[in-house]
């Protein structure tokens, strides 16, 4: 991003380097930098040792300055979503990107092949029509796209089913121009947030094991596979590790939220969302400047972080409606109350920056270039 | 909005004028301009004859240029939730604006009250101690910031209960140098979708009633109440024709939703969110390209508008679950689906920009540059 709305530079808006975090302007998305640094730090080192490696999912945090610091610590690239949060990545300088979904109208290949002319872009597919219009569109581009066949490990959603269908796939890839057949994708994103080890551990080693039995089997056909991708946060340390699985996707690790918090992983939450009490309805209610346009509801209310004492009982439109403890503490107008955002993907999607703190300080302002980039 | 990012320009995400819905970049969100303008038009011939007059919230469009089409057939001004808000309006020349919600903050005060050099601002107040420091900063900046007291009418959100402590406010404000009482706020909320219709009367009756007798209050103490502020789009025409109240705060008129289309009221839904169909799992199951990033779910799932026989059953982070009634319709990579929000204020809100369609072609694209704007 060279330019910048107005709106992104006004200091009301964006305060110096130095303010205190209660002087942010709310509702404020916060980054705890040190705990995020140490979720960045505990995650690569998980990988460093290889064989399998990290490619972390952009859709949760959306943010070109925190994929470099993925990239920095040893990430192969990054993944995303959306050919639009693609081209982000690649005005970012990302050398290699996976779009771990299907693109399947004309216009958009075309702009997929010429991304694949500037950097290594790699994108599922699950079915021959979609192929065969890849491969005459990169070919008259000029261009090389590098497919990986998705193939359905038991979330059932895109993604053709293990075995024989996924090598028709990769085997018709081999015979056509203007794409190279990189090998699998397999997204076990039903398993992901089973809170039982043993059961999402179970249920893990399912999933990979169709995704890397499929593997083998198009290398028996003299087919090589270099990519077999998948896992999530809640599953990086199992997939990561399980024979033949070569890349995982994780992304909520760096920030957590009530989900993922539930799940006894080595990361800590590290995002938060500041809002101001506008409004004191006696000493059990107060309502916060923070309701559904800051804070998502798919998996339930935000919790309270700070202060002891209150709940979130409801969000509306544009307010959080709180319940007070009056025997523990009492709430004024204009105080601060922090709350952790119960899904961080479709939470951070809402905001246009991070203010990132260390020691409750705001040290850096960082923009979220790829909020609103789903098409 | 005088810098824009490179995104708002390219050519892939901003067809050209004429390009026909079906060649839209997708998840695309889609006006039928006929069906808005007719909405626009039903709702301005409601008002034209007063006494009460129509404000419409910025909040459901984020629109600065269906801001100045809804002033050009009638409208007084502009309702807004947030100061970020009031300053899209004002930057778009809306002359009156009234921020329903309490600015607590002197950051946040300071702004208010540089912005009430340039246009007419309106700001909701329920806190004797707000009032003053509103009064202290406007003063030293030399502005006069117009005061509405905000009245709990049974929303029990932000708010003074009816009658006295409504008037206690009043009568400071009028003592205060900076501030101007203007008049009194009160919405309905809780009424407004209350399907049965005589339920709903009933229940607006009783809240405006408190509301009038409280403006009544006041004046007999001899201080003017210019506005008293209410109504949305459920209760616009019993609101807007309750003796006393002065204007309507009415927003989803101009698209509704799948909420609001259920209240028998003489709009028709204008806003649609067209997506395309990436994956196809057999023939009674398909996979969208729009998930919880561009719908939202907090009034429950969207609905499928076309082609019949399709039902959406899930929405996942970046996809839609569909259910292809086999007997009807079959669908294909590539095909177009096109769905009724749930929630018209929260799906805006994801997105940064509208398709205006004439006729299933592409007539002009509209910023949401208050998309965001949660501040």
């Amino acid at each position: 991003m060279t330019e910048r709305e107005p709106w992104m530079t006004d200091p009301l808006y964006n305060p110096a380097t130095g303010t205190p975090k209660e002087q942010l302007p709310t509702p404020a998305l916060v980054v705890d930098v040190e705990v995020m640094e140490a979720n960045l730090a505990t995650m690569a080192r998980f990988f460093e040792n290889g064989p399998t490696r990290l490619r972390p999912h952009f859709k949760t945090h959306k943010c070109p300055i925190l994929a470099q610091k993925q990239v920095q610590v040893g990430a192969i690239g990054l993944t995303c979503a959306k050919l639009s949060e693609a081209e982000v990545l690649a005005q970012a300088g990302i050398q290699s990107i996976l779009i771990a979904n299907e693109i399947v109208t004309p216009l958009k290949i075309a702009r997929l092949a010429e991304l694949s002319k500037q950097r290594q872009m790699i994108v599922a597919v699950d079915d021959a029509e979609n192929i065969r219009l890849i491969s005459q569109i990169a070919q008259e581009a000029g261009a090389t796209v590098n497919l990986l066949v998705e193939v359905n490990v038991g979330l059932r959603r895109c993604g053709v089913q293990p075995g024989e269908p996924a090598l028709v796939l990769a085997r018709q890839i081999t015979r056509l121009p203007g794409v190279h057949f990189s090998g699998l994708l397999g997204y076990e994103g039903h398993t992901v947030l089973i809170p039982d080890l043993p059961t999402r551990q179970v249920n893990v080693q399912q999933a990979m094991g169709e995704l890397v039995r499929t593997a083998d089997r198009i290398r028996q056909e003299g087919i090589a596979v270099e990519i077999v991708s998948a896992g999530g946060t809640g599953t990086y340390f199992l997939t990561g590790s399980f024979p033949g699985v070569t890349e995982v996707e994780a992304g909520s690790y760096l920030f957590m939220d009530t989900r993922y918090q539930q799940l006894g992983l080595p990361f800590r939450n590290s995002l938060s969302l500041v809002a101001t009490v506008i409004s004191v309805r006696g000493p059990s209610r107060a309502i916060l400047d923070a309701g559904m346009k800051v804070l998502t509801t798919d998996n339930g209310l935000p919790e309270v972080i700070s202060p002891p004492g209150v709940t979130l009982v409801a969000l509306h439109e544009e307010h959080g409606i709180l319940e007070v403890d009056a025997t523990r503490v009492q709430l004024h107008l204009g105080d601060l109350v922090e709350l952790l955002p119960s899904h961080v993907c479709t939470t951070v999607n809402l905001h246009d920056r991070y203010y990132a703190l260390r020691n409750g300080h705001l040290e850096d302002i960082w923009p979220i270039s790829g909020r609103g980039k789903s098409q």
